[in-house]
């Protein structure tokens, strides 16, 4: 086997994710057949699998990278502006991790081994969200009869009411002004 | 074939929803074999799918029957109030339409004509909130600076956050405070 660089093995095993995530996102975790998964990413189930154990490590590795990035733009951005954008760009409910969330969502339900791996993953954007929200109390931008724990369950609930409404291809309107409502109803009032 | 009566006929149908509800919201749609769906109802094959054509058509008309008990209770005592008999009872998750929820949202995401026909059905469940909420708006005990179909569009975004985050078995610390804040955010404030 040839030697490869830590950077090329990192990029391949990125090249694999981008191409699965439509893949699971568009049949779901079961519909992601092998053959699938090789035409997604234009490699064979050897080449792949030499990168993931498995299908569910796959599919975990996927999740946990979305999860990463979502905890990236709150930190950033805050929550409610990530469901805003995922609000004006409807094409990411189509390939992004909207669909990997609803797949998380129902293995999370029928097999809880899969849960406890899952969990773990989740804490981090409690983590992130839970700290953007103490930047803004501190700066008394928030509420401040709600503790900060509270407000970000809260967003968090929102968000994945919001994530599970789009995915579901349920009706978007009004969802602008409910998202003002939602920031409305964690701000400081005037 | 023995003639059986209309109450007759609807009592077998009954019997076959209540037993594969927990088939479906254990196994998932792909997991509820037929061979589960008969051990879930103590019945064959034959006799369940006299009832329902096919397991598309079982499986919506479950889901149906699940969205007009819940239209129903939103009538009677409002969402929140839903959301808080949904966290007092966490069996109700394990069991009920929670399950069956997911699977909806997951199938209406990878099968657009399954979307098209449950989109009729979610219809009822809007219709009943908003018509509770016109009620409380005349009475006076909501905001009036949010229009009614945003008001209850944020209802049930809450309420699809709420049972997807239980039943993919998330943490569930927090979320009473959660719906004191979803209930005061809808609220005339005092």
């Amino acid at each position: 086997m040839p030697r490869v660089s830590t950077d090329e093995l990192a990029a391949r095993r990125q090249r694999i994710l981008d191409g699965v995530r439509g893949c699971f996102a568009r049949h779901g975790y079961e519909g992601a057949t092998v053959r699938r998964l090789e035409q997604s990413t234009g490699l064979s189930r050897g080449a792949i699998f030499h990168h993931f154990r498995d299908k569910e490590a796959l599919f975990l590795a996927l999740a946990e990278q979305d999860t990463e990035r979502m905890a990236d733009l709150v930190a950033e951005q805050g929550l409610v502006q990530v469901m805003r954008e995922l609000l004006a760009s409807p094409e990411s409910i189509d390939v992004g991790w909207t669909g990997t969330f609803l797949e998380i969502a129902r293995r999370g339900r029928t097999d809880p081994g899969f849960r406890d791996r899952w969990r773990n993953h989740a804490e981090a954007l409690t983590a992130a969200t839970r700290a953007r929200l103490e930047r803004q109390a501190r700066a008394g931008a928030l509420r401040d009869d709600v503790p900060v724990p509270v407000l970000a369950r809260y967003l968090e609930l929102m968000l994945e009411g919001l994530v599970s409404h789009l995915a579901t291809g349920l009706p978007a309107d009004d969802l602008e002004g409910v998202l003002d409502l939602v920031e409305g109803a964690v701000r400081r009032r005037r």
